[in-house]
């Protein structure tokens, strides 16, 4: 009854540490590690390796940046089972001289997160790291408002000039509707035969989950999910809701529930993420939540419907 | 690219008083209406007509009972426009007596609410309502836990012994999964032909809006919402993203928007409803919220995974 090649990864650090600038513990950072090991999960991606001439290490925490010695103490002394560490490089900042050779790192997937304008810098990078001895993707963000002849070579580019193992559609923007998902999986299946569609979702409209069920059932084999969804404004498909919906039984749900528990859910006291209106009217207008986000920091919470019509003088 | 066939009916109000035991304050339920009336929304369902001997007025809000009197009190003075007034009946738990001839009432549609044993109740309420001249619906309960050797005959019964325009899927445990979805609308249409297929879901799985779209997709034209999700548990389908969906352009969200803001939002200080893990554990597990209620009253939050096993164990 299941797809063995379904990949599934669990994001939480990464995604989540846009919501608080990559400042968690070391032992946040463990725990959701261990838990990702124990419960089978595919790969765990701990965070960005990010530039420290694009962000300022002073106001950014470690996981924004990977470093080795960061990583090592994420990781050491914990059964990884197999399960595989990845980290994100974002296209446009990041510097691929930060690659060291595979042999030399823990990590093993390196994804590399771009706009399709920066389709040939992703490229670039991902070079560096196949060469380097890493398995890459390469993940196409803010795909519900890039036009299809724009997208389109894009795709056909990676597919003829990347070895990425899998290219994802990201919607950033929480905007898909179940039946784009089908659109856009359908078109990566098309213009890059060879690889593997993945999808990465948000849940401003509270469709993260059901959108990845979605690229699921036409074939996506690379799938997101974060403990409880944490991740940046509405957050993430949760991964404890993909563990209990995929059959494949070398997935145990237990640890997840412990780390949603132990570890993330008391993070809302300090961080805020998951439904709330002012991102769900930036997903229905396909909009990057920032919009929402300075919102929602003014304190002004019943300015709904006045910034529902401030966003749509924007777009219409 | 609208089908002016689709119906929505909200039922904040109604759903709403499953965690609340019907407490609402006069001008809360005022404001759902009118923003309801507003908004162009096709129903609003103001609670329960269900018996005092079943439910004692003691304990439970007037909205458990919605005499005339206090359906009057919240939705006198307000601009009504085309907007319909409903009522839900539990077939086991009201007295056709409580059905007033409609033209000594506000209400406009009756929806019987009946798990399938309770088949042949809901069908003699229905008939009842309808005599006395009001629209109707019936509305399965509890329909992931109910077998097609059971279910088909109580739909085949229902499309002779009724006058309902509609009969929904009930997603009570918050438990379908989109294909699931698509399995009962087909066969409600099947079964039913002559009768509208509805949709009412539950957020256990953050599923609720998903499989309302799904349901659409697949023909449903009777779909609930509630305002920003209010409902048992996870709550529901919020209505704001049921809006923002359709096109149909007498719809308004604005006034949904506001009322989400200003009326519901702050109900989150006395009344909990949303994702929370030991509701999501009930809806993978296919049980009633009710075990997950205990669990969050008990305060231990984090026996999320020793709650898991003890569900297992149950249904293993």
């Amino acid at each position: 009854m299941y797809r063995p090649e379904i990949k599934v990864l669990d994001c939480t650090i990464r995604d989540g540490g846009l919501a608080n600038d990559s400042h968690f513990p070391l032992e946040t950072v463990r725990a959701v590690y261990e838990a990702c090991c124990q419960a089978g999960v595919d790969y765990v991606e701990l965070g960005y390796r990010n530039s420290r001439e694009m962000f300022d290490p002073a106001k950014f925490g470690v996981w924004r940046f990977c470093d080795e010695k960061d990583l090592r103490a994420a990781t050491d002394g914990i059964e990884q089972g197999d399960t595989r560490i990845a980290v994100m490089m974002d296209a446009h900042k990041c510097d691929p001289a930060d690659i060291l050779p595979a042999e030399e790192s823990v990590v093993d997937m390196i994804r590399v997160a771009t706009y399709v304008k920066d389709v040939d810098k992703a490229i670039s990078v991902e070079n560096v790291a196949h060469a380097r001895g890493y398995e890459t993707t390469i993940n196409v963000m803010a795909i519900s408002v890039e036009s299809d002849w724009e997208l389109d070579p894009a795709l056909e580019q990676i597919e003829k000039e990347t070895h990425a193992v899998a290219c994802y559609v990201v919607d950033s923007f929480g905007a898909l509707y179940s039946e784009q998902v089908d659109y856009l999986v359908a078109k990566y299946q098309r213009l890059m035969p060879s690889r593997e569609v993945g999808i990465h979702t948000h849940n401003n409209q509270q469709l993260a989950f059901a959108n990845t069920i979605e690229g699921i059932i036409k074939g996506a084999n690379f799938v997101d999910g974060t403990v409880h969804g944490l991740g940046r404004a509405s957050g993430n498909c949760p991964l404890e809701l993909l563990l209990g919906f995929l059959k494949n039984p070398k997935f145990d749900l237990r640890p997840v529930l412990d780390c949603a528990a132990r570890t993330i859910q008391p993070l809302q006291k300090d961080i805020e993420w998951g439904y709330m209106v002012p991102y769900m009217i930036t997903g229905i207008l396909n909009q990057h939540p920032r919009a929402a986000i300075s919102v929602l920091k003014s304190g002004s919470r019943d300015g709904y419907r006045a910034f529902y019509d401030r966003l749509l003088e924007l777009v219409e």
